[in-house]
């Protein structure tokens, strides 16, 4: 399955537009090409998101196919990451609609690193449901009009994760 | 099922010792009961915690059955809600171990607040495991010594709704 | 299970605040209440959505424990339906935070009129997905800040229903 | 897994008749070399649509594998995508019977656009049920003898993705 | 759980009108009520179906929930089995809509009897599906403007059950 | 997988004793021969089913890969459709012993035509296994002695799709 | 849930005639009743099968309702047992027809006695089938005409269970 | 997938030592050389199993990747089926551990001959469980300690298929 | 649902004989009873083990369900928990066989203790797999013939939980 | 799927630096040439992890791709193993950060070593869960400050495997 994606060189990667596929397009070589080059620079998301002027989670959520860069992303990625523009236009380009969310194919997640996540919200998620209801009413936190960050809190007995999430709130419409 | 707590009044909730009844018991009426008399008093979240000295969320989570309050949460809910204190013993002291985690029969979550929190954790997962290990290391951010907090962050375009989750960064044991 | 709510009358409903119940509170009595009611009447949505000043399918939803009704929605359908005003605040006033999307218990749902809708979005999800990303660009149809109708389209060869679901385009956000 | 496919010009699709494959056929290269004329010709389903005398969502459909075309849409495809009609009859003419609804493999779908549609019928689905019920009977809206849109409302808060869904009522048969 | 309905005789049902009530009415004690009182009365679904005019299959429809049986049908099964009109006509009357095809709780069905029916459906389904295509087009079998019929058909090998399902055919719009 | 099947000719089969394989035979490349000499030689399985001296059903699930052929059934076959005997006997002969069941692999099946004749089971299952039981006994209908028939019954209102399937009645032994 | 049954003693059984009611029909009290005569007596089922004449896995059968007993096995119960004939013949009686095969709810079956026999399907299932088919042709071994039987068979490594299943051999029809 | 096996002589089968694999073993291109080898043979499991000294269960299990073969089963293969030895002993020698019970991919399993017996569990595991708990005590049947036979039982109404399983009767520590 | 037992003290608890429930066996007010008497006494399970002589493991697994106690062993419970003997004998004697692993009903399990066994099973489940091979054979460890502990372990790092799990070796017969 | 890697020796392997592919990383050619090495060295677990000086356990995890080693741990492994250093580091150094937990396809895991331990976690959880709360209060043993070992325990009745999991205890935050 994609067998030269997986060991191929960047410069190898077809410059014929890419095409939807729907179900295959998060298994695209283009994403192992992002990250093979990204190691042969030996370079960090934050490196790469100063690189392009993003965000270091948006930057790795266009490496996992989450995100849809703008032309501008591209040509930055392309230059950071010395990947010839067409292969990022082609399968990264205009006719490149993200398939969100479809990267977990186990539910639950297994990875423990993500299962942590999905633990917080079946633990937290009604308290949080009911303090957004509390400090905004009858609507959600955004998951479109939305932003996230990564950070390293130092602390004495352990460094900790922080992980921010902010979302636009949305009240449900009556009508 | 549970039919006394849903309508009784907390002063006829029994005093006799909770038993743990693993499956049942995120439905136990003490639960109501609390919900009940913050919605009597006409108390927020916001309220509470600061009557009781703990954050919102984790106030939260004690309303809803994903926290261990200590005898000294139980002594001030007692004050600030005016539930009898043996009460609030019997069903949430000594022998009271949460099951957490399993509020949310549904699976994925149905909500759309909850929802919302969960998407995020199928689109960013990925990208925020990648993070921490460039960050960190081969490890995790724990779910347990852990902490959250959900914020409203004024924005003239509409607010925003601000969830900071925070775990301790636990690296994996080599042995 | 809440045995009483079936056949009681509406006079009889406890005017006791409601309590968050996240799992019990859509078999509220208050529901069937409300849809025995509006049978004793002899009013459809449409006589009710009318009443009430609101669209049928929201006026519908506020049956089905599907949206939140304002103190003046409860108002009106307290004078309408003549249900005692407290028995509606109590269960759906301001501590009633709907549990959305948990009605249909299986899934993929299994009543046909039903099951055609989620066929449809199972048939025409990915075309109208790439029709909107065409239309607006790389993001959604809100499901928060949405309105829906039901209308019956005369047609010689056999009336149609008509389904218009609309949503506000909420565009990804960069960051 | 079908790799000429998918990067394999349209000029190298074989003519010989498809063959019904059940499960597989949904990753034809066919849709693959449709999408990918489709972009190098710069068209959008608007476009397409006009050119074949179909509706967008019909167009988009066919292009998805969930539409069985007739000779003329396939006559019309060739022209305008410039598709050898040999290649487009082989795969999707006479002995193409659609497998339909296949292409969402997860369920819930899990793309956020998708979602939306399917939490729509999640909070929405009873009340349009019986809206359904009291404005025709007992019957179905027709998710065959069907027809839909996708249309982009201006507004000044923000424009609206409108989706009109129109099924034949069917009424229940006794017998 | 509607522990009356299941030993209570028929005179005792409430005939306060039916409330919908969604996940529980397939449990509505009229139903018990129904197959009490043609047992009590030594009768077959034969002879309900005789004495109120509709077929077998139609019949035994009404006794599980599966069908909106009419006024005349409600009077007609009043008499024949001697059940009081009000109760039937406020359990399955003008505001009683089916919630179809819910009764099965395990899936795949497990009853032998009904397991065989389903593995037919998965045995021969992709055939009789490219049949009906061969002999009508592109569309399908109707499951609502549908009847069906269960015979026993004498052979000397052993008697046959001869199952007749027979729907409408309807063709998928072009639009 | 398996490309060479999907379109090579049916002469370059391989006439190599096919090996059973449990989960992958249902893929096995003979089945598109089948379906592409047929589609070449413009038969329908009405003509198919003539030449061989089978009903359309069996016809029809030796090419989906449901039934088991008889030797003459492959020479029969060989003949209409001038597929090489060596290779239908290679794949279908003494060694193939049919993995009935498994072509549906989503469960529900989603096709619509297929998914018609699975909702009639979930409707009408209950009441066909209560007529069963009236006129045969404790037993089911076989679905091993068992055959079927698709008829096109034509009715000015629409034609009908008639679908009798018909099993031998076996009684439950008692011991 | 059907609390009186648990406790309460044979002779305060209802002999109303039972009504069918599907889904929860195997946990009617009769057999709670069953089995505590049984215990109150102290007879294995060894005994009881002797009592009345049949083998002792479907005596178990009808104590787990999965078998249908004739009213020579009531009667014969009903005097080995000292329950009450009515109360047998009310719910096991002509209109009874046993739901089968869901009594287990979880699937795969999680207790460990019940799990081996569901492994031994899982690891032996294929090697069997194969072996039926060389030995039989193209059929099945059924589960309608079929005995089965438990035996401790001594063995100075450990005594051993011996399971035997017996089925009609069940040739498929060709037609 | 692994194409080359499925149509290879056995003579072409790597002899480099297997490596396990887990997930994809039970696909390896030796079981389909040793059913394609038995074919050419013309010999039936009972004729392997009498040259290798095993039972016919035993042997059929081996050629599914169920069971772990000695040395001198491999020995004997090879020679009974003149495979060479040095590929059965890189695949099944020292480094194979056996994968079981992942054979069976659909659960329940869907072929029919395997459903019968995944029925047999559902319906009389629970009996089974209770005579083995009143003829042994608290534990179980072993599937590890295990041996199983497939027998022809010839019976003027239909032979019937005789299925023995025993295993060693295993009590549940105390401790 | 079982609400006596939760708030009922253990003397109110009948003695009439246990009757085997098998799918509610699990929620019998027995095990209320146990832990509450035990949280009266003031008792760790600790305690209770010594009292009755049994570890501490499988002192809890009696209190859950999971065990089936000698008559010793309920003597030695009564006396120590001051329980009534009949009232533990008529649930837990002699008719009384554990339903086991039902306890937990979501799967995977979600409450984080229990979830991070069964994580490491996830994670480990190969390598163990493995080694066991390597060390024993090809066979398993005995879930049957086991038994496991639960230690603190005092460290300075923080002191950790150490879990012994030990079960006789079982080779795979072969036959 | 990676064919190559299957059969093909360790000298073969790329160089190219490993890409993070996480869905497929499981099943990296890597993996299979560790075990194809150690097969051929003749090397046990515990000849490897003497050779590298880690746990036995903890060895295996690398082969399966559950741990991620030190690059002092892939230099041991490639001098024990004779496998080009440059492969190991392409696949396992920098980049590779392992997807845990996904090598278990089937939950519940089937193959009957791994659901013994499964069973264990289903039997046992509960009460360990409950000593642990016991011994350590409101926390969990975790799953990444965590070791394990497996042994063989002699023992006349049969010798018996020992696993030994421990984890630190990590006590829940209060905030």
């Amino acid at each position: 399955m994609a067998a030269n994606g997986t060991n191929g060189s960047a410069s190898t990667l077809s410059e014929t537009p890419a095409t939807p596929r729907v179900l295959e397009e998060l298994h695209s070589p283009i994403f192992a090409a992002l990250h093979e080059a990204k190691a042969k620079k030996g370079m960090s998301f934050e490196d790469v998101a100063k690189a392009i002027g993003r965000s270091e989670v948006y930057t790795a959520a266009i490496f996992y196919g989450q995100a849809k860069p703008l032309p501008e992303d591209l040509d930055a990625l392309s230059k950071a990451l010395e990947i010839p523009s067409g292969a990022l236009t082609a399968s990264l380009g205009p006719s490149f609609w993200p398939h969100r969310a479809g990267l977990i194919q186990e539910l639950p997640p297994r990875d423990p690193v993500i299962y942590r996540l999905y633990e917080a919200v079946l633990v937290y998620g009604h308290p949080i449901k009911h303090l957004i209801h509390e400090k905004f009413g009858d609507g959600i936190m955004s998951a479109i009009d939305f932003n996230g960050e990564v950070e390293r809190v130092p602390d004495p007995k352990g460094d900790r994760v922080r992980l921010t999430l902010e979302g636009k709130y949305l009240a449900y419409k009556r009508w």
